[in-house]
């Protein structure tokens, strides 16, 4: 009889055992003070009665893009589509061989062509997002993404995603958070993908935009993409973004570089229960190494502020076991 | 043994007409064809297999708020709003005793208040909704919505939602589709009441709006309202803010004026089952009747089209049982 104890006795253990690893939602985490402070918040935010507690609709959890679940360098991947583009369209522009940007991008030097800052960029934008309908600019980005690799890694763009964050995104949607995108990127650019590699269909996704008209064409209705900014989805324009799109204040947020500061100074500030993250790109070997000098995801008020303020920041080296899927 | 099969199969019929009885999702709603051909549509676009099988993530409705899910006469309720804040901030702007429209407002002259046409409307509506932060604002409309009274009715402005539109809200939402508001009205006018009042949260409200800035004001971050129209969510503006919003062409719509014709338009000419409705109130008796002339709610080349395209139009008088909950 006693053996026939112990033995129900183990039986249990090793049941709760491989339940519980069976149960871990974030394999790819290691088991630092980081991922136990994420699943302790989560918790806490779930569990009916706790102080912490937050009613299922109110589960709002945002999450920037470039630098935060797909990497950004050595340029934002959208800037890859746009000079990609560029060069698809190059026969029907004759004029751009000798028109800047244009003319730089052709010859292949893109750092001329970025050279003329944040105008140059936006005519590069216009130039390759508008003068189409939303369908059609759709099925451009769909095509483009199916195949267009990352030069360093030689990996398609869509899996650059961070294995991580995929997993974090799937445990607050089982934990019944509504996941966004809130992103610098363009709104259009991240739709037609952003459902099948991240879960998150598209109106959860927010980001920046121009503007569209509405017209009939041989008696159908569009949606023309025209050339003039809606609107920027960055720093400051986060807030007002979460504020348009989605009406509450998140309870949760997750970015990588100062131009979430915003977003996540506006999801602290509310009451209860709040939670801010910020991914640190301190990872040479296994990904890109940068912060407060870096042109492009440059983190400097962010990491002093989240000190000063107890926000996450995952150590990539040392958070993570591994990064892509 | 004959009278216990007998009495099987009775029993059997009384079940199956009882779970009927017990299951019909839209019982303000009377047996009308148009029930039916909303019933069968539905059930269509949920049967996997069928030729107009919707996938669950493809199912987006979505609704206008004026005349379409609440009442609109003798004007818009949000109008009522904004003589009511006008009154209230009266004494902190003794110059609006002098400056129309306010002037008029203050008199209690709506009809001459309103003769200054578009430009006076913005005018007030700016006064009311601008130099407040959201978070004030949205206090400011539930405190009001709570208490304030349609002068013809004496019923609070959230019991003169339709009852059959509720109950179609929520049969769309069990059967899998997400419900959105598309408004010409205000968005965080509607936001602080949707969820509890039709059981749409505020990230599926959609609607005109002011633009937003982020400040810190003694640390704390705020959304300011700033007196500039950000968007304008009418007619034309209506596709334009389904696609900004939600990302992905609606499976049905319904409206009541020619100030959601290109939604219906826009929903309707996307590929596969669609399905387009106009509420037509043609109800005077309990509610209000007009149509091709009607300063608000005009419905004239919306009824054409629908008739030219067969769509359905819900005939207040004769498809509901009742108007109000």
């Amino acid at each position: 009889m006693r053996s026939a104890r112990l033995f129900a006795v183990f039986g249990a253990l090793w049941l709760s055992v491989s339940t519980l690893r069976a149960a871990d939602p974030l394999p790819s985490w290691n088991d630092t003070a980081t991922k136990k402070f994420i699943v302790a918040f989560v918790e806490r935010a779930t569990k009916e009665g706790s102080a912490d507690f937050v009613p299922a609709n109110e589960r709002i959890a945002v999450f920037d893009n470039d630098g935060t679940l797909w990497a950004e360098q050595p340029m934002y991947f959208q800037a890859f589509f746009v000079f990609d583009r560029i060069k698809a369209l190059a026969p029907e522009h004759p004029e751009w061989k000798e028109k800047e940007p244009f003319a730089s991008v052709l010859k292949g030097d893109m750092k001329v062509a970025l050279a003329g800052g944040e105008h140059a960029l936006l005519e590069m934008v216009m130039a390759t997002h508008a003068g189409m309908t939303t369908e059609e600019f759709s099925k451009v980005v769909s095509d483009w993404i199916a195949t267009a690799k990352h030069p360093k890694t030689g990996k398609l763009f869509t899996e650059m995603v961070y294995q991580p964050m995929l997993e974090l995104l799937a445990y607050l949607r089982e934990q019944g958070f509504k996941t966004f995108i809130v992103s610098g990127g363009g709104i259009e650019f991240m739709r037609p993908w952003a459902e099948r590699v991240y879960g998150v269909p598209p109106e959860q996704v927010v980001g920046s935009s121009i503007k569209t008209k509405f017209e009939l064409r041989d008696g159908k209705p569009v949606l023309m993409k025209l050339p003039e900014l809606n609107f920027l989805d960055d720093k400051a324009g986060k807030p007002a973004a979460i504020q348009h799109h989605i009406g509450r204040r998140p309870v949760m947020a997750f970015g990588n570089s100062d131009g979430d500061l915003q977003m996540l100074q506006w999801t602290t500030a509310g009451s209860g229960a709040r939670f801010a993250l910020i991914v640190h790109h301190d990872d040479a070997e296994r990904e890109f190494a940068y912060d407060r000098e870096s042109h492009v995801g440059k983190l400097d008020k962010g990491l002093d502020e989240a000190k000063a303020k107890g926000w996450i920041v995952v150590s990539m080296k040392d958070d993570w076991k591994k990064i892509y899927p």
